[in-house]
């Protein structure tokens, strides 16, 4: 599955697709405080490239794609600059945003679990892992700024369509692994896992479906 | 002593009590905060295992042991599922949360240096080893929860009883290494110093002993 | 370079000179805050080796040497027992704290860029992580302390000579590689390099350089 992410031109797109679209969003993040070039192209980089980085750290796998792949990186820096002069632009296009994020969201999830079981972990640790890629560059940006992360405080779908996301991804691996599917069923799978993501998310938004919280209750019983 | 924490069944006990209590703690702080239920699952998560997960990180031993235990990962789901109901009786238990909270601050110092140690670093490697262990995972929480960690803010004795029993810890271990001890008294050392720990920090919060801070002085000596 | 930079008691000297200050202006931000000993002990040791911390984790050279060397140590837990004391008089000797400062900026990014290129690393990454080794400390502490890190709120010139720098140790590399220089003239261009950043830094404090933000736009053009 890993390979069947890496060699195909398609994934390949969409991953760089995802990286642009978080890099402007982080971008736009740091434009909305007020800050200065430099922390523009830093909070950019570390929304599309810091969950992989903290993907790689626990895998081992050092140092890290963010800081080795110069597609990667230039990429970021790359939809930085975008939103230096285009913020007008792409805070008026929310839903757009919006689909783009979900469709990071999806892709990261499905590429950091495949990672993850490439290196032979187990399917628990796979979805950490591919939970930690899809969450983590936002949360780190999230505090770098000052705010409690997005996905501790927003009570909209978040976590939830990428944990989906990563426990059907080790179930196509699974799958894959005792000869159910071959190589194409893969891959369609796989991009069917990252459609079934944008959808959750994207619905959550649209029909503004949250998580609950604890069991609201008053009274206490104790002896 | 790794050997003899890992293959002991009371220290196992009480290893699984520990991440259930701090997991418990961890649950509680982001109820408190009206968050929803996945960032409560997050919260005591992190706050159970996010010290080991820095403790692995740090000697390289990954994928880390928080993402890879499924008993350890269950222990910190189940508690935060009791947090999700039972919040208004663990609030109320203060006194109870106080002594076992501290049962895992000692436990988590004397099971995160013996990790060390057995990996073949320094004492001193070990000592901070032990003391990221002990008081990362609440640190981290706090972070995401918008707040200055409770170590740095709260005055009361909290990382100087963890840095007592990773001390502790290192020269029991050199005393075994030297043959002091069997096998059997290395135990009961280990017991020893999470009761000491536990008892430095109790009895500070009970009589309120607090750390001093900077040297209090107005005027400037200067040239 | 690496060589160089470590078998020279010159270098040497400065690189204590730079943890030793950068422990202090550590010690003094958990001072300004009136946080406890051990906070401004933990807050030293962070400012001055939290980056190198960090770029040891990226490396994969574990465990790192802010937990392992005790000189650095101790000179950090030193520089925490100065500011303790003597925090008024540091607090008066601004300039020469921003001199100093900026001395740490360039030995540490030159340092860390110079290790990773000893690892092997391409030049973008060693870039990435000399950057780090400058910048994480002081941005860890901020975020400890609960503030938006110094590095993304001001908007004087701090990551920019760090960037520089490192730049420019990647070039002298290099051509040390191809034979342009022999190892001593590498030490007088490292020396040089640093001595660049610390300008570039000072000046930008002292006449109020700033980087410019997001370009300041109202009307949309959009379809």
């Amino acid at each position: 599955m890993q390979v069947a992410l890496e060699s195909n031109a398609v994934f390949l797109g969409i991953e760089y697709l995802a990286i642009l679209c978080w890099g402007l969003s982080g971008g736009l993040a740091a434009i909305q405080k007020g800050y200065d070039i430099f922390s523009i192209m830093l909070c950019g980089w570390l929304t599309a490239l810091g969950g992989g980085l903290f993907r790689d750290v626990m895998l081992g796998d050092l140092p890290p794609v963010g800081i080795t792949d110069k597609g990667f990186v230039l990429t970021t820096l790359f939809s930085g600059a975008i939103a230096v002069v285009a913020h007008p632009e792409i805070r008026q296009l929310k839903w757009t945003m919006i689909v783009v994020d979900a469709l990071g969201l999806g892709l990261f999830a499905v590429n950091g679990t495949a990672k993850a079981l490439a290196f032979g972990t187990s399917g628990m640790t796979a979805i950490f892992l591919g939970m930690f890629t899809a969450l983590a560059g936002g949360l780190i940006r999230d505090i770098f700024l000052g705010d409690v992360p997005m996905i501790i405080r927003d009570r909209h779908l978040y976590a939830i369509p990428s944990f989906v996301g990563c426990i059907l991804t080790v179930l196509a691996w699974r799958g894959s692994e005792h000869g159910l599917f071959d190589m194409r069923s893969e891959m369609v799978l796989d991009i069917l896992i990252v459609v079934v993501v944008v959808l959750i998310r994207v619905l959550s938004v649209a029909f503004n479906v949250t998580m609950p919280g604890a069991v609201p209750r008053t009274h206490v019983y104790l002896p």
